[in-house]
């Protein structure tokens, strides 16, 4: 049986990129090793869609996201959290750890936050010195207006960070031209690369504020990094052989076009909900985003027991619920290096997996669907 | 030409831990990904020499620094620094951002902190919280007398913290025997790994300092780590492609033994020390250690450009001197996956390229005392 991975990170990693990983280890401060980082920044600026330089980090994304904090706030100052779901709560959980004071803008899982909210927010704390949010919440598969955030935080002093960690690459997100102050992402999503490597730009506006924030930690000191950047290298060893990878990868994104890819998400995306609902399914999101989609289990079936089933016996792997929502939804990436016949695929198995446990449903109905849908998409 | 890696991190990973880099990526919350951080942590129980958990952070050596640091000082407590060189004055940088009282022990570039020092620093500063120790300070080639600080410190209420970073495998540490409270290393260095992964250790006396210790971040929180890998897992999404091949160089460690590991590090650092003192070159530590050898450069020879020249022509890559130490200084490794026919060759390349410079020497005499030093060793 052939193993599919469709969790919503890690996610499957292009061969070339993998081979890469394989090649014997270098010195990290080699002039090749510069070269590489220098080029890998540059790669990101565009993905990123800034002009800004991007600093790769050796950690995970909430590493990532422990920098956007740390480097913005200092103790006791206001910042507004956003939070539908698991990874607003991460924003809060790392908020908490460096004594922020937090005004929250929350929505029960499965719903988004509007600009709306945030704005209304905004005017009730003007005292407010950074904005946290999430532009693809994994756990729900709600995907935020982050565009519409941009519009109404640009018209205040305050920041907006953003956690873009399953969003980047996968849906559009334009950090210059959407007045985004932070973004952070991670190599393991839509960039198709393991985990190890988290991204991190910040806009001139942000770099003001840093400039004026007291330290408050070391590894993820940003000034350090842009200090070591301007010199193409990193303030503390990288993971150089997965920076050497995510070159590999980014150079396929190049290849692509970042338009291209943000297109060949929202295709096959549309096509994979057109497959679910036909399947008589529904969606948990409110506002789905093309990073992944996050099937609510039908009454009468087992989430959990149907994941392994499909595992077990078609190579499948999806993901459930996390804490409460575990066995309550079922969660299909369809990030980075998958295309449409291996979700087609991954419809294909759910379908025969819940016909065999004696859900009602259409043979054929879905993959019929998301075959449609795809072909009049573009 | 064939490429070299001498440097004193990263240094050379054996194949097969760099065929498992090139396997599929799979998801690291899986039953399987959880039998392998079970697996690896307890072998690195072994190679630390402790009956305590040791965690696996995905960043760097610097940020299993900074989680010793963080989790076991409240800002404004009592550090005693032990400085000898780059590695001392990093600890000095994280403490800083941490805000501690620090009282500094510290001897030139070359030199070894002695357990007198510490005793005496220990005295005079009875509230002192936690002593920060580096095992082998890369900069220099000198090895602490760990097992001295550990009876030294053992008699007061403070912890030792200790950078094993390229000193753990490479040359003797028995972290529970020699009453050693926090030990970070790195996944590349003797561990035979590329970059990415830090590993941390807390002695029962340590864990009740972290209990009492107000939270001052969240990726370095140690109390996650533990409360994570009491059920196999990771707080955070780690390397998990990382994990796995770690998971396949400690097997090699465990099959070689740790105790022959020391041993074999032990017979080719004293062969190479033969060696380099045989060709007329002086050793730059004062109290060498095992993990790389430390060569001064004698009087009127160009340190960068005979390093640049030896990688051009031979292809072996030794590290220069760092910040001041640049071009008066040569850093040979002898770290993990390298054995004595490599460190020979090495030594043959210097001597030819010194001998081709104009540097006055007996041909061959380096090497022959290479030889010799290594059929008398065991």
């Amino acid at each position: 049986m052939k193993p599919r991975l469709f969790t919503p990170g890690p996610t499957p990693v292009p061969e070339e990129t993998l081979l890469e990983l394989a090649r014997p280890v270098t010195y990290h401060r080699a002039p090749e090793a510069k070269a590489i980082l220098a080029e890998v920044s540059e790669d990101l600026k565009y993905v990123f869609q800034t002009s800004q330089p991007v600093y790769t980090l050796t950690c995970s994304g909430t590493g990532g996201m422990e920098a956007a904090v740390s480097n913005t706030l200092a103790a006791g100052e206001k910042a507004i959290l956003c939070t539908a779901g698991r990874w607003g709560e991460r924003w809060r959980g790392i908020l908490k750890a460096y004594g922020a004071n937090i005004v929250t803008v929350e929505v029960p899982y499965g719903k988004a936050v509007t600009p709306e909210m945030l704005e209304k927010a905004l005017k009730d704390n003007p005292d407010t010195k950074v904005v946290f949010s999430t532009l693809s919440e994994t756990s729900t598969g709600v995907g935020h207006d982050l565009e519409g955030y941009g519009k109404v935080v640009a018209k205040t002093d305050a920041l907006l960070a953003v956690d873009g960690i399953s969003g980047v690459g996968a849906m559009e997100c334009k950090m210059d031209a959407w007045n985004l102050d932070v973004v952070v992402t991670g190599s393991h999503k839509a960039l198709m690369m393991p985990p190890g490597l988290a991204f991190v730009a910040a806009s001139a506006k942000a770099w003001k504020k840093i400039d004026a924030t007291p330290v408050r930690n070391f590894y993820f000191d940003l000034r350090r990094y842009r200090k070591s950047l301007a010199e193409s290298d990193t303030p503390f060893t990288p993971g150089n052989t997965l920076i050497r990878a995510q070159r590999v990868s980014l150079k396929r994104i190049r290849a692509e076009g970042i338009e291209n890819l943000w297109a060949r998400h929202a295709r096959i995306a549309a096509a994979c909900r057109a497959g679910v609902e036909a399947m008589g399914l529904k969606l948990f999101a409110e506002r789905p985003n093309n990073a992944l989609t996050v099937i609510a289990v039908p009454e009468g079936v087992e989430g959990t027991a149907t994941l392994k089933a499909m595992e077990k016996k078609y190579g499948f792997k999806l993901a459930d619920g996390q804490d409460t929502l575990k066995n309550h939804i079922w969660r299909l990436s369809h990030m980075g290096y998958t295309d449409a016949f291996e979700v087609l695929g991954a419809l294909s198995a759910l379908e025969l997996v819940l016909g065999e446990g004696g859900f009602k449903l259409d043979a054929g109905a879905g993959v019929a669907a998301f075959q449609k849908a795809y072909a009049a998409g573009k």
